[in-house]
């Protein structure tokens, strides 16, 4: 189903019913046609070390031991990237799919309730999809501090994944005693595995990281981006480095952006963007923040003749999302309507 | 092509053969039909941690600053699994991939040089292929050290890449002064992407690890391992806990073993089980030490009337692999003769 948006305003209310109509197309699926499925890294300096002393180790049990030698050459601020290439693509780029802070490109496979996540769900569509470990986390491996990086890292525990995610309002140890929002779309019975998840994070390798990202779009793109939470900030820059590589980016709850007042976000104004926001932020100050900084910059867009467009999903009717959408309940739901917006928007069928 | 083995003797010159024939088998490859591609965790514990002080971060350029509480509910322990999963499996039991040490599952899917590993050729031969990465590595993260676990990891150098595995005798931080082993078949060019793929390893965790791997082939099994390196303890340990779920065991260049001298070995006899080693071990003290242990186990099994096959690489006529022979330039020959053993010990077709 083709959609023409005549304006932004309108494309809330157009967008929810072609999603209602179209979104048995799943029901057609067979199998997918895969051609080809691997992995590569990006990016990376190569950094000597000296100075630190030797340690001793035995690699398995029943192998000699071996003393290991601390300095030599390493490799730092590579990112891992993988992608499933289908035999004929429906879509006209690949979808890169970017994690949030403190988790990996595992957030966008399966749900932690074992259902299929928004991989499956893309890949169905006709989209060859892309996700990557930011660097520093999952795949993308780490490396020692302070010599290398320069603080240690942070690591998140239940009650701010509870809590900051708006799974619930208030966390406890004691599983039953925890209060979850109420009409939570989050599969709360599933929080354990999804906090099996979270991977150890720095708050100063920014810089590393955001190298990383402008390559893998150099070498991956003309693409999509769909992008989460923290991985925002990176896709911004990324995006306004080679603005003319990105077809369309949505932004799924992402927590940073340049700042509003002071970035000239014109180089944007010909890439299709798209905000998607769950439930329960206007009783946060700190969502309400991050919201508002966002809607600045759609608004800037926006006045620049940009395509900056909005889902609210509470204000559609499409209630109890957590700041996870893509493992909510209803995460096949908003698929749907991104993947209707990016038909509209013209950049797959 | 059916194989009847009449000897372990017999079986590197009957497979040379066989593989040889049969390996354009691949030539009629379309595309792979491709039932679910997804992802889950396996294994874990909750931790409390109290005491910490708290420590003050910003989430993303623009986002407000936090304080964050180091203290509290953690997971430790929990393990990375990764599976693609085909419409019409030939073999009649998923093929479990574990990688060795300081590596993750990336190992086994594209190779350095970018072209498809051994994870794709046995999709192709119509496997459902799982990888995982260890606990403590890739996807599958770590813990805080001291009060989690007990020590600091270790960061495996460019030198013990280039030198343990067996890619080349003398290292040099100048990719031009490198000698690499004569004749290799390691994609030396690519040596420097290779590298991307470490992850720090602890020498603490073995018993978290363990428990993992016996918790994967509790739910993932009756299966096929296919185990590499370090990770050959974890899968000896993990079948003589389940050998009845182990319907055959590849061990590719294992680095240990239980104890030949004092372990009974006699659950595994049922579990057909083959050896595949690269070049350039006999003139190494210490893969010369590794391969003699494996070499005991083997006799024992042989002797207990167990089906414990080699293939000798260099003995066939098949020269210069090194330790990361699923990276080698000739790794789908390789992976074609272990095949060519799956089907001829009646796991698959």
């Amino acid at each position: 189903m083709k959609i023409t948006i005549k304006s932004t305003a309108l494309l809330v209310a157009t967008v929810v019913v072609a999603a209602s109509a179209s979104l048995p197309a799943s029901a057609s699926y067979t199998s997918l046609q895969v051609k080809e499925i691997g992995s590569y890294y990006v990016g990376g300096k190569r950094i000597s070390l000296t100075g630190l002393p030797d340690r001793e180790m035995t690699y398995s049990p029943g192998s000699p031991p071996v003393k290991v030698n601390q300095n030599g050459e390493f490799v730092a601020g590579q990112m891992y990237v993988h992608y499933i290439r289908l035999e004929k693509p429906r879509a006209d780029y690949p979808m890169l799919m970017w994690h949030g802070g403190g988790l990996t490109g595992a957030n966008w496979e399966s749900k932690p309730d074992r259902k299929p996540g928004w991989e499956m769900f893309f890949l169905k569509q006709g989209w060859d999809v892309y996700t990557s470990d930011a660097v520093e986390r999952g795949r993308s491996s780490w490396a020692r501090y302070p010599e290398i990086y320069q603080d240690a890292p942070f690591f998140r525990n239940e009650k701010e994944a509870w809590e900051l995610f708006r799974i619930g309002k208030t966390y406890d140890p004691d599983p039953d005693k925890r209060v979850a929002q109420e009409g939570t779309q989050f599969p709360i019975e599933s929080f354990g595995e999804f906090v099996k998840q979270s991977v150890p994070r720095w708050a100063t390798n920014d810089e590393l990281t955001q190298a990383a990202y402008d390559q893998y779009v150099e070498q991956a793109c003309p693409c999509v981006i769909v992008v989460h939470s923290q991985g925002g900030n990176f896709a911004y820059k990324a995006a306004m480095k080679h603005p003319e590589k990105i077809k369309a980016m949505v932004m799924v709850e992402p927590s940073g952006s340049p700042d509003p007042e002071k970035t000239d976000f014109s180089v944007l104004k010909g890439v299709p963007m798209l905000w998607v926001w769950g439930d329960y932020t206007e009783a946060s100050p700190f969502w309400n923040a991050i919201v508002a900084r966002q809607e600045k910059v759609r608004a800037k867009l926006t006045a620049l003749g940009g395509q900056a467009d909005l889902l609210m999903l509470p204000q559609m009717g499409i209630k109890g999302n957590s700041h996870m959408l893509m493992m909510d309940k209803n995460s096949d739901q908003i698929a749907g309507l991104v993947n209707e917006w990016l038909i509209a928007r013209g950049v797959t069928r």
